[in-house]
């Protein structure tokens, strides 16, 4: 994710980290050079003038509009939810502590519920991205505990269930925590929806079709009427075409490291650091390096 | 369910498998001919030039857009839903046997609430697939629960009925797993309800209508301003328009089995695989074959 | 609601059930007579050609496009979301009787519950369509009640507070059955609501107004380029708004009898048919007349 | 709210009653007025020819679309809010009543519930109109309940607290009135955010200047291509940009009596007879003058 | 939040207050110098005519249309989310102290949690504007609160474990307050992630890059058809593209001070109001300054 709020408009214009010109250079070259070939010979393929103007691109257009806006939205739909899932994971986490501290005596009894919140937290993030979550659950989990989890294919799953027997062995407590440990379950269940199911690949498909046939036939379409400018606007409808692609192709599947994707780690940071506090540990601020705009 | 993450952008301009083509090839077909004779006729009917150009296909544009972004969005409204549901099916039936495992006293008790709640997710794959559950029944349920749920013409609803029974024996639960119940419930509901009320057949009529006859009068208006490119223009608008419609049919209904439908199969393992693992039961990840794209 | 899934694209058409046609034909008769006078007459009004041609409708387009798609949208969310109030009273249905038969003992006793939620669902489907329940309670229902419900006004909500009764004369049920009952209010007052509060008549009127001067004027603006296809274009747009403005009427209201209406008959039945299961009762399955597409 | 659900499609055409022609009277002849006098001098102003044709005002639609679509959907989607809000005002007092009259004994306690509820209601209606509550609660609430409300600034807030002491002074009914009593809360608070924070203004400018300049500039732009028939397309026009956004400043803010704001009058009459009719009270229909189409 | 209700139609053409022409002058100035420039010199860049007519903009409206349109709806979805969860401390604040003042015996006792909860309120608005909370908190909490907060990072979190502390220490209110406890975790948590997540910065980059070289290259596109008028249509374009980004920025974020953020202040001044009217306190309505529109 990248943050970077004080930027200047005109800075902006020409800004180059964040933007998503890497990923599409090579479709946006092919086009370029091919609309520059479409231009040097006058709209002629092989002595045959194609014969098109612009009438046939504003009839596409309006497929494409329906494509575009509906791969822009459903992307962008699915990294909030994302985003709200983890927001979820955040408050729901707060809530048992909460509950553990007040309805559970004594207070310290709930270091063990913290513990395996936390693990479970970061067990969610190394899941989403396949990555080895042995360290996280050296530093917080009890030796028991990781054994326990070590052959688990499901292990956020299981430290909500080991998270649950705390509560059982503290009855104290009612039945009050199975709202928020409910909501943590739906959360996971949100989280491995949302990385296992891709848009339809159909959609992908076709739109990635339309908007490559778009752009090789529109250089015939332009060359009559605005000549030499040809490429100038063959590359910039490109441009905004191929980057919306990328940038909902990057944001669909919003748990990897790309420069959109959220920030999973800053996140479980955030969560370990205001449960921590809450057991009563001072917490230190978490300062970022100000040239560093990507957090992940 | 197709999954190809990995898809090169040149490759997916030419893929084959997960495109809808074979679907729409007849109606394709029909308008490309059509389009191929206006043209080598020059766009006259019998001896009479047709008057048009592309103005009334800009103003028709207006509703196809309308009715095309609606059945488009309602479509896919429809096909998330479901996989929604199909998530709360997950997390509810983790909730039921976290609850039984941690208020049931001792543990293995829950291995019956457990055999119920993964009959339960298969009887309602096989219901929405109108498929035969017989063989799920006897792996998973005892003979007597076999035999009373043999006549039953609603068998989800029937095994969440036993799965409150088994609460009801266990009364150490409390109250606490009718909410959960009370989620499965509404999940079961809710896929019926994709499954029973189509988008309105009206609908479905009109925009194939329009579509047809927009693609039968559109050679005649782009001929005598494009010429012999007249038979490209129209295949290129009729593939995204005839797309797009058959895309939404099959998305509509997504408990099939065809290609973008979704993955039950797949996901009843996965609900079955993380049940019988809080059970204690040791689970092997499932392996996917590189090469089968198709989920089901 | 009509149902028709296997019908082949090329049929559909030409099918005449399940269009609008029959409800749109005056405006569309009068629309297509008024262009083809104006084709006749070369675009003059007693001596005075009226000067007009495609800007003027292009731009009204756009605020067309707005209203259309408003109406569209607003009038399907309408329809689904009655849908999925009448999937609540399915769903809290069987949860409730699901409660009474699991936590009241003997189960028999809940035989008095099932009635009285049967009634409720028949009651809805009567306020909703403005007939005489009499019948239907007359079947389910003991005379004390059917003597009860008589004077009321409000008789589903009746029932509902006979249904609460119920419970607090079982009182080992505890209060779980609160919020099942709580739902069912919600869905009672939510199809009140959607009964009762049309979509606002200036919308209507403005959107009627913009079409039907759009149609009228649009003659005078094709006529000078497309000539004897005039009449063609104008009665194809014109079925294209008028379909879509009756459409939106019919499903804004949707517990009507009309063809694209929810089928209420055969939800209650189906209610009435699972809770009756759930009691015990054997239950036929529901057989379709496959001559009949419009269940209501 | 204005209720005309049999008017035929013809006297839609002419009906001025729920038209908004009113509201946009001046407007509408001031746009008029100069379109004519362009058309008289030819488009010229004061010798100088202004030269402007149809393109830009195709390029400004884009914007305006955008425009216009978000204010009218916003508008709408706080009118179906505040509606749905009521809808629960409704279903929550009935959940409570019929709670109050199940879970206490005996019944005839919840009289002073009931009359708490109907007293929150018309006080709610009152607050959002800025209207004096003091007949209603003379009607409804005993001398002391009507002394303790006197002073309070927030009158509906009170009486949920005054329900809830009722609540308090009957423990049997246990906590289960927590629930409703917290949704009527939240209703009350929706309520209270609606009608306190209006569209952000910039929007209402924005938009605003955009149709006025577009109407303004519009004829330079048609009259070289339409001529005489100008002032029409003008008008025609400018009448949707006007319609659309007056209506869209009536329905944001819900809670007035203009001619399409909710019927809360009726509404609070409902609610009050459902309530009366539960707690054994005989209700009469509400009968309608079917000459007056406007409810409050 | 500028409140103006009762602006005349005529003076909201001209208000300068509540447009956001002064936040995008310098942009606006800089098209408008070009588009005279170009306009100066007939389309000549170094005596080489630009060939550029209106298509290639019409063509890019399409994507443009798309952005804006994303833009818009994400920002104020944002904003209204924001005002949707301060609307959620206000209810459940409410529902925490009616809970506290009914269930808990003597009422005076509450008046420690009502102190907490108003805490509450403040430290949100004081961490999502980045000030110092140490005035409020001196107001209303007891030395030794304040001295707990103190260190800490996560203030209104704190604050609502030592609520929920106070609910443990008078046992009488059972578990009901745990619901709305969890509501303002909800909020808060909610809060946190509008502020900490920005719309992904490469729409931002995209959006701005794609306005700014459209109004570039415009009067090249116009100048031919609407000579000296290109640099009006270019100014009125470009106001509309610019002011809809500026907004979008604007209320994206809305906890700030900007005109058209969130009135912060006002609400946290009125739920303390209630919240202290509900304990008996009497209170005086907040009189506004009629000449100050802009509440923060």
């Amino acid at each position: 994710m990248i943050v970077r709020p004080g930027l200047h408009w005109l800075r902006m214009v020409f800004v180059w980290r964040g933007s998503v010109l890497r990923d599409i250079a090579p479709q946006l070259l092919l086009v370029t050079g091919f609309s520059i070939l479409v231009t040097a010979f006058h709209g002629y393929l092989f002595a045959w003038k194609v014969p098109l103007n612009f009438v046939p691109f504003s009839l596409i257009g309006l497929t494409l509009a329906i494509f575009l806006g509906f791969r822009n939205n459903t992307s962008y739909a699915r990294y909030w939810e994302a985003r709200m899932l983890w927001g979820t994971v955040l408050n729901e986490s707060r809530n048992l502590l909460r509950m553990g501290l007040t309805l559970v005596e004594p207070p310290a009894k709930s270091q063990l519920l913290a513990a395996r919140l936390i693990a479970f937290v970061h067990a969610l993030r190394h899941q989403l991205r396949h990555t080895d979550p042995s360290a996280d659950f050296a530093r917080v989990l009890s030796p028991e505990d990781q054994v326990r989890l070590q052959p688990a294919l499901f292990k956020p799953a299981m430290l909500l269930l080991m998270a649950s027997e705390w509560a059982r062995d503290h009855r104290q407590a009612g039945q009050a925590m199975e709202m928020p440990l409910g909501r943590l379950t739906e959360a996971l269940g949100g989280c491995e929806r949302i990385a296992g199911t891709p848009i339809p690949f159909t959609y992908v498909v076709i739109i990635h079709r339309t908007i490559f046939l778009y752009c090789v036939l529109l250089p015939f379409g332009l060359i009559d009427s605005i000549g030499p400018m040809t490429p100038v606007i063959v590359v910039f409808l490109g441009y905004t075409f191929f980057a919306l692609e990328a940038l909902g192709q990057e944001i669909e599947e919003p748990f990897g490291t790309a420069q959109n994707d959220l920030a999973l780690d800053e996140m479980s940071r955030t969560i370990e650091s205001t449960l921590r506090e809450m057991l009563g540990e001072p917490q230190q601020p978490i300062v970022m390096d100000p040239e560093v705009f990507n957090h992940t």
